[in-house]
C-alpha cells in the first residue's frame, strides 16, 4: 500500500530496507498500539504569504482509527486543523519506542521501535453521526471503555469541535526490534552491549478533587497494561 | 523568545493561553526530558518539482542538546536530513505525555503533556571536533552515561553520519498539568473524573546474547529513572 509514496522517495528506505512494513494489517496494529501521532502540516498558500514563509508545523494530537480511515480531531479554531483540511496533503507520524539498542560501537546504537508514516489529503467530516462515531474512536483509542461513560457532545459542542478524516492508503511502518549489531571487529572489544527495552504504563488513576463521594474509579481507568 | 513565531502565528496560542511559556529554562527542561523529537521537514524545491508534490514529512528521531542549540544526527544518505539542510526552516517538536485527563464531559476531555515545538533552519555541522561533540550529546541524552563506554566513531564513520544544528531561538512550550475542568452544569452528574498518569520507563537490561562472560551490565545500564 505504500507503493506511491515508496516511489516517490517520500518513505524510502535507506541503509536498512529490513526494516520496512507496507501490509494494512502491520500498519494497523501499530497505529492501534500509539497514544499520540504527530501531524505535519504546511500552512495554507495563502497563509505562508501573507507569513513570508514556507515550513511545516508538526503538532502532536491523539487520534482514533475505524478501519481503513484515521481520525483527527481539534478546536475549530485551532490553525493546525485549519490548515490541514485548506492545504492539499498532510503527514500523520506515529511513533512507539521499544527500546534503546546499546552497540559495542557508539556508530551502530539504535532504537528499537515501531512507527508509521502515513501522507494523505485531510478531510472534513461534516456529517453529525460520522463525526460523533470519529469522537467515540478517538475517546475509545486512548481510553478504551469511556466512551460510554462520558457526558456526550451537545450540538454545539460539534460545531466547535473540528474532525479530519485520513484515508490510511498512502502509508508504510518501520521496525527495529532485537539486539545490537555490530561490526565484527568491534566483537570481543569487552565493551556492553544490550538493549534497555522502553515502554509507556499507565499508573494508579487520580481521581478529581472535586469527585463526589461514592463515585468509584471504573475498571477501564484502573487497567495497567497498554496499547 | 517565541514572540518572532507567536507574531507569524505559527505556534499561535487558540484555546488555553495559559498553557504558553515561552522562557528558555522551561523549554530546555522539556527538551532535557524528552526522547525522541518528531522532525517536519519539507522537500527542497527541487525534490518536491521532481516529485509533484508539496508537503511535509515528519521523521522521528533522538537528539541531543548543548547549551542554546538542538542537534540532529543521521546517516548522510537519509533523505530527511539532506532535504532538512537544504530546506529553509524545518519543525521540530518533542512531547512528553503527562496523564489522560477524563472530564464528565466528553468534550472537556484532555491531556497532560509538556511539549515544545522548535523552528528554524538546520545546518550541517562540518568541523569533525563539533561533530564528535554533538554526537556524545545526543548519545548522553538518550543513555546517560554511555559515551566513554562505547567505541568512538572513526573519520570514517563520521563523514557518513550527518549533523544538523538548529538554534534553540524561535520555540515555545505548552504544559497542561492537574484535574480535569468541567462545566459547571456537568458537575454532580454522578460521572467519574481524574487523571490517568502516563510514564516512559526503562526496564530491565537485556545483555546481547552475543556478549562475552564476564562483562558486567553497567549502572547507566540499570537505572530505572528516565529524563
Amino acid at each position: 500500500m505504500a507503493e506511491r509514496s515508496r516511489q516517490r522517495g517520500l518513505t524510502a528506505l535507506g541503509r536498512h530496507p529490513e526494516r520496512g512494513h507496507d501490509d494494512f494489517e502491520t500498519i494497523a496494529a501499530i497505529l492501534d498500539a500509539g497514544l499520540v501521532c504527530h501531524v505535519g502540516v504546511l500552512a495554507s498558500e495563502q497563509e505562508q504569504a501573507r507569513r513570508n514563509d514556507r515550513q511545516p508545523v508538526v503538532i502532536p494530537t491523539i487520534y482514533g482509527r475505524i478501519d481503513r480511515d484515521l481520525f483527527l480531531h481539534g478546536s475549530a479554531v485551532a490553525r493546525w486543523m485549519n490548515d490541514a483540511s485548506k492545504v492539499a496533503r498532510i503527514c500523520v507520524t506515529v511513533t512507539i519506542v521499544d527500546g534503546l539498542v546499546l552497540a559495542r560501537s557508539a556508530f551502530n546504537h539504535s532504537m528499537n521501535y515501531r512507527s508509521v508514516v502515513m501522507f494523505g489529503e485531510a478531510v472534513r467530516v461534516e456529517n453529525q453521526e460520522q463525526k460523533l462515531r470519529a469522537l467515540e474512536a478517538v475517546t475509545e483509542h486512548v481510553c478504551p471503555g469511556r466512551w460510554n461513560d462520558a457526558r456526550k457532545p451537545t450540538e454545539q459542542e460539534l460545531k466547535t469541535t473540528l474532525v479530519l478524516r485520513v484515508p490510511i492508503v498512502e502509508a508504510s511502518a518501520k521496525i527495529r526490534s532485537g539486539p545490537p549489531k555490530d561490526f565484527d571487529f568491534d566483537m570481543g572489544a569487552g565493551i556492553w552491549a544490550g538493549v534497555i527495552p522502553i515502554t509507556t504504563v499507565r499508573g494508579e488513576a487520580i481521581p478529581d478533587p472535586a469527585l463526589d463521594a461514592g463515585i468509584a474509579t471504573p475498571a477501564y481507568a484502573t487497567m495497567r497494561a497498554f496499547g
